[in-house]
């Protein structure tokens, strides 16, 4: 295990930070601003993102996260950890480098799934920012935390594909930019249990696709990228679309989450992060019964407690990171499920703590307290609720004693 | 202490159980679809609310709250806790029987301080439903967990008083049916610490009076409802508006706050066994991994806790409530400050329980947990924080063993 | 519910407590000091014990646990409980005023299924101090927890039954005056699972019966009254010995259980305030960076929590014990399990806080801290492990919404 | 920073799992044996220790914890990690390899702080395991948290200083073999805060010097160790043993409680982890309500969580480690304190979980859990509290954005 970060990675870190400072921050109240002045919140972009973008694209900061050189930045994850965290600070902050969920896990799953033509058609705009994209996995009628219970199903027919499927939650799909959909969906229905299921490409424009409503996230509506409910009813895909082959649903599941597991947990330590500095600041300012609020009470044990949870969680991402740069993602799965159930458990308690200094103001949008709080709750549910990973931590600990 | 119901208490309860399951909770979809169907959530109050506040008041379901038989049902406050707790499972439920805050809490403080003419002025219409009303206490510029540093002034001029203040959070104050505020400030800077502040009558439609913004709760409006920040510029009124005479603010706040704080209280049980039953049920449907959830893991654990933490939560506030009966509300500080620790923070857990059962819907709108959720966090800061309650329980602890 | 206390109750409570602050507590030393200067801390009781018992059967505090007016003070649970509480604030006090598990616990089983000859044998020398008595069901080679994984087995032989059986955690049985176990085992094998288990009356000096060792507890070895593992081999009483009768084990067992329970929980209430008293008092008197302890950080958190987890536990232990008096035991199951898991728990908490407080000397002999903390630390696993408490509750809260 | 193990330090690993494994685990019981059948539990050292040193000795593993190659096995921080870890899976464990508190605080005090004479005279024999040594510096009459409070004074009077304090919890002081008190004092009352006190060497059979009794931990005695309570009277020694020079106190005691601090934290991860280990071998074998424990409620919880913990309270421990390694003891002081409060409380939680996995047996010596847990409690308070630690924390963290 190796978290020594190299001058080059150094250097990024820098850059990153000083990215976040100067173009970041002071636009989240912009974009805030735009998407209020539009006709509705969904309506369009808010423009300061394009031109984020295009500014951090020049700079090259750009796809960070993608080791691979040709199409990303190459840096491994041990590397891009600390860059993650930064731009997990702001919920603006990864779309404006192109890392933003779920654009790379379906960007992952292009460069390593996807044949030539259809990294040609969605891969290249998605790594050039020029579309986005969703992933739509989760259905509301079954318990999808067991992902064998999905019920959309892919049929063959001709050289055609035909979905069916009420899939929500898909992140991403409010977005007027999103061209493309990863379906998730049972093709093989008499296939062995993790062999039933197939995803593939669906341009978001194919007839018999419908948004029926865009989903709120304890009062936010998370405008304009959005949580969609999309009926598929009939929807026709050319048999090419299919990534991998038939059956591999699986398969690319499990490659497709790890990274962006781990990719979240690097976030919701940036997020928790900026909460203990915006805590730090504030219990130094703000005075009640004659005294700063810093020398009062529980607020130093707050202090404290936050960054002992927050260096284990972050030692924890790098170790995560670490094996899966050096053995591989399979290897790391058990370390993954960790970081998994704790970076979101550590960025509730920090955040919830920095909001109680902060008084109502907390719970208002005069601070991002509140709504990456609401961001992380949401992650004890998306890519695997806790139980789920932490019956799979117990089965492999369980193992090791097995007689 | 005796938490012995009588039948008076039994036949309400059972009369507001029904009265909540015909015609509150199939409203509460009703009371949003209405809202959004309004030009801006803002613009008017759903018609619901009235059709169901005239049906409750012709059921002799109304005003509830107040002790008194001749303005209200003349229900102790242990009679009234299983109500409130009804009430409370619902976010539309307490203002549909006139039982909701802040209005209860303003018609309480002009019940015990107003003068005749006051309370015929404002009393009489807001226990009649007909109007609405805020509360302006706290101050975006101070930490007004310690009210001696609220910064408002009132100053006599003539035979009227000029207020001048920055106020947030003044729930209710959305509402075009609020037509009263109720204003503290300082009147008599130069009096002893706690005789500095009063407390006065601002009809809302004042000149000077300005709402700059609807300050927004975890992403939740709580439209048409809302809370406001507002700006008090010289804004004159009559002499005659004092509550109960200057200096008297503390004194009325202490009064105003100890109901107001057990009401929440009550409200938060309710919400948080509504949550604990949609738990129970959602576990027994819902499948995974080929048992259902209700069979698995953690799951009977949650159940078991929030059974046991709601029953001493409810226990404690009985307790609270019956010496407030018995012997008054100052008697009771340090039982309603203990249940102002408990109850959120008990619902809190609860709810967040049942969202984490419920999988990404229970983050949503399809359920009323999330917005359950978020209204439980704000109550452990509003009428108080937590810290200002721990730091008052303890001192009275302490102080049973100096020396 | 009604927790109100007659002015008989009050009056007992006053005797109590002086008879605790004049007797008890000034004798937990010298009680030490006797067991110390013994040759063995096994050889005898220390003559204190006799001592206080004498004095406290001459003041009338006796038996005060048994609701019968016949053979103990007719006091109802409600009444017992801060009787009880009181004398759980010292590990020495049940004794003093012959209210000790597992003694009550035997007793109150003889009185409810005993015959009269068994009564006449063995409850009213119970009652009279003279002698004392173990309770034999846990087994080390099973879960105990599930009492039908029970083991030890009762065959009847002629006009006598003969026992097989290896027991531990039988508790008394360390004692000199020790005289009776009440033996729990397998009787009726082929009869229903619930009615296969007798209870036997067996007086400790038959042959067969052998202690193989004492069992320490983190450390304590509870001397002279300790917990004992015990062989049953080939022994050998006769039949009338059978309480009830045979298959009748179970029942028996629930009934036994319940009140000894609750016992447990209102002694722990006890422990907890004395620790929490002490702590108070330590955090006021100690200096550290200049100030004293009760001024610093998260002291008065500790405090203000303490007391209200204690306020809670206490409610919850009164309204369990309120149900069975007016209900039965069996009606009060819910509550008396939920109490079981929560008085413990909240010991456990605020002993550790005030051992926190303590430094150093919390841990060591000279507060009675550590060994309060190990004695309620026991509770969360005998009479039922928490987890076996939280099933049967979640059981019950699912069974409402059953479909 | 980097975790990575050499392969001479995987080899120690190696060797010392063997040894564990081979020698200390089957001679624990062997130990306790031993003890009992002395006349006394203080009145000499088990045979097998001296048995198992030199076994140990022989075989190179030895000394490990002294990072300079010609007194310890020159091994860093990072690589002795995991060896101190093993060795803190078992209590007689550490002192086997010569490596246990508090004579490798004391070895490293002589081997940093000594002159060339204390060296040759004490630490020789300590490294070579013929003597042992207690540090004496916590007080019972002051909140030794705060050192400054220290009372003990040490004043010169001709070529010697007269020692006179009242120390307790000197730990090893009932150990026949202690030969040696490193005794702390105030020499220079009128010095500046931090230059006060003094550190110098005692002899343990100096005239002046009685140890009034042994202090119990949790019911432990911890014999031949042992916690001492020692009253120095008047205690003369040659102006020579003062160590590094008059005034030097604090300075030491930084130097010299960081390494004991992590040594301790890398001790109790072993203690938990064995712990884990017996709490899923349990569950996997021990059958209630007819499934293996293992398949039942919140087992897999407890069994995640642990491991989770577990995994991040290791890398934390590695983390402060290598920057004692890379940046020296000073620069982790933030590290250090964070270790020192996260790994008593995970090692608490894991070892409880696995007493309650194996219900009464968990709290008996027929597993070390009980005797695991109660030396972890003492580590929330050895060496600094967790309360102190925390407030050095928050205090960096909060310098960080002082204005």
């Amino acid at each position: 295990m190796d978290f020594q970060h190299s001058s080059k990675a150094k250097e990024y870190q820098k850059r990153v930070q000083a990215f976040m400072e100067e173009h970041v921050y002071p636009n989240e109240k912009v974009f805030e601003d735009q998407l209020n002045a539009q006709e509705t919140r969904w309506a369009d972009v808010p423009p300061i993102i394009e031109k984020l973008k295009k500014r951090a694209k020049n700079e090259g900061l750009w796809n960070l996260f993608l080791p691979d050189h040709t199409y990303g930045a190459g840096l491994s994850n041990v590397e891009y950890a600390p860059l993650c965290e930064l731009m997990g600070r702001s919920l603006i902050g990864p779309e404006v480098f192109n890392c933003n969920a779920p654009d790379t896990g379906n960007m992952e799953l292009l460069y390593r799934y996807g044949s030539e033509i259809q990294k040609s058609q969605w891969l290249t705009p998605l790594l050039n920012g020029e579309i986005r994209s969703c992933f739509t996995m989760t259905e509301p009628d079954v318990a999808s935390s067991d992902a064998t219970n999905i019920e959309a199903h892919i049929e063959k027919d001709g050289d055609e594909y035909v979905l069916n499927g009420h899939k929500w939650w898909s992140s991403g799909a409010g977005d007027p930019r999103c061209k493309l959909a990863v379906f998730m969906g049972k093709s093989n229905p008499a296939a062995p249990r993790h062999e039933q299921q197939s995803m593939i490409l669906v341009p978001m424009d194919t007839p018999g696709i419908s948004v029926k409503r865009m989903l709120p996230v304890f009062g936010y509506d998370h405008a304009p990228h959005g949580h969609g409910e999309i009926v598929f009813d009939d929807v026709r895909v050319p048999a090419e679309n299919m990534i991998w082959g038939e059956g591999k649903g699986f398969a690319i599941a499990q490659g497709r989450l790890g990274p962006g597991r781990i990719h979240h947990c690097m976030r919701l330590i940036g997020a928790a992060e900026r909460a203990l500095e915006d805590l730090c600041k504030r219990v130094q300012k703000r005075v009640a019964f004659h005294k700063p609020l810093a020398d009062q009470g529980v607020v130093r044990e707050w202090i404290a407690d936050s960054r002992i949870e927050l260096e284990q969680a972050r030692l924890l991402t790098l170790s995560a990171a670490s094996k899966m740069d050096q053995e591989g993602n399979k290897a790391a799965k058990a370390e993954i499920a960790m970081i998994k159930v704790t970076a979101p458990a550590v960025a509730l308690t920090v955040i919830d703590r920095a909001i109680q200094a902060h008084g109502a103001a907390g719970i208002s949008d005069d601070f991002t307290l509140a709504a990456q709080w609401a961001n992380a709750r949401t992650l004890r549910l998306a890519d695997g609720p806790d139980e789920v990973h932490r019956r799979q931590i117990a089965k492999m600990e369980l193992s090791k004693y097995k007689e």
